[in-house]
C-alpha cells in the first residue's frame, strides 16, 4: 500500500510517499516540498500546488491521499488562505479517484507517537525510527507530509491488529 | 468585454455572466448557481464546483473572472471551508488564463450602489435597474455572482471616465 501524505501550505506544501507491506514494515519512497513564490498572485500559486500534487499522484499511483486537516491558527486570514491550498490538493486527489483521508494534527501525532499531545520533535524522532532513516526529513514541512502518510498507514494497520487479537482470543 | 462573476460557497456557488459594450451599457448573459450535495465528501463537492466553473469559462470565454473575496464569518470553520471552494474557482480561472479580480464584498457594493455600506436589497435593486431586468435574479447567490461581475465592469469603466474628464479639461 502506497500513501501520499500532504501538509498543505501556500508558501510550502510538504509531501511524503510512504510504502507499507501490510505486515507493519513501512519505508519512505520520496519526500520533499512544493514551493511557491510569495510575489506571485494566489491563483498562480494554487496552480503550482495543484500541478505538483497531480504530478506526484501520476508518478507514484498512491492507494490513498492523506491530507493534514487545517490547523485553526489564531490568524484567520492565514487559515483561510491555507483552505485555498487544501482545496486544490483535495481536488487533485478526487480527480485521480484516490481514496482521500483527512487527518487532524492530533490524530497524526497519536498514530505516529501514541499521543495526540506529542511534540514536533517526538513525531520526527518516531518517524525517523519507524522508517529507519539516518536523519529527520528536511525541511520540516516535508517531515509533516511524511507524518501524514505514515499516520494513515499506522491507523489502517489497527484493524489487522484487532483481528489478530480476536483470533488469539478465539484460540484461548 | 465579458465578465464571469462568482460568489463561492460549498453548498451553492452563485455565478453571473455580464457583458459590457465599453460605453456603459451592460447586459446579463446568464446567471445561476452550482449546487452541491451536502452528503457528499468535501473533495467531491469541490470537484463539482471546479467542473462547473470550468464549463462556464469554456462556454462564455470571459475576459475576466471576478471572484467575491472571503467574508470573514464569525464561524472560522465555515470561512475555512469557503476558502477551499474559492481555491478551486481561482484554479479554474488560472488554468484558462483568464484575468482574475478578487473583490471584497464592500468594494462590490461600492461599485454597484456607490457605497460599501449598501444593503443586499439596495445591491439587488441597482443590479436589476442597471441590467434592465424585470425581476431580481434568483436565488440570491446567483444575484451575488451577477453583482461581482457587474462590479468589475463598473470599476473598469472608471479609467475611461477619468480620461474623458482629462480631455474635457484639456479643451478648457
Amino acid at each position: 500500500m502506497i500513501v501520499l501524505g500532504i501538509d498543505p501550505g501556500t508558501a510550502s506544501t510538504g509531501y511524503g510517499v510512504v510504502k507499507g507491506d501490510g505486515l507493519g514494515l513501512v519505508s519512505l519512497v520520496e519526500c520533499g516540498v512544493i514551493r511557491t513564490r510569495a510575489r506571485e498572485p494566489l491563483a498562480s500559486r494554487l496552480l503550482e500546488i495543484y500541478d505538483g500534487v497531480k504530478e506526484l499522484i501520476e508518478r507514484h499511483q498512491p492507494d490513498a491521499l492523506s491530507v493534514e486537516d487545517v490547523f485553526y491558527a489564531k490568524n484567520v486570514r492565514t487559515t483561510v488562505v491555507l483552505g485555498h491550498a487544501r482545496g486544490v490538493v483535495l481536488l487533485a486527489g478526487q480527480q485521480a479517484h484516490v481514496d482521500i483521508v483527512e487527518l487532524p494534527p492530533a490524530e497524526i501525532k497519536k498514530a505516529v507517537v501514541g499521543t495526540g499531545a506529542a511534540t514536533k520533535e517526538q513525531v520526527q524522532f518516531m518517524l525517523t525510527r519507524l522508517l529507519r532513516l539516518k536523519s529527520v526529513p528536511q525541511p520540516s514541512d516535508a517531515a509533516d507530509g511524511v507524518a501524514a502518510a505514515l499516520a494513515h498507514l499506522m491507523s489502517s494497520r489497527l484493524p489487522t491488529l484487532a483481528q489478530a487479537q480476536a483470533r488469539t482470543r478465539t484460540r484461548v
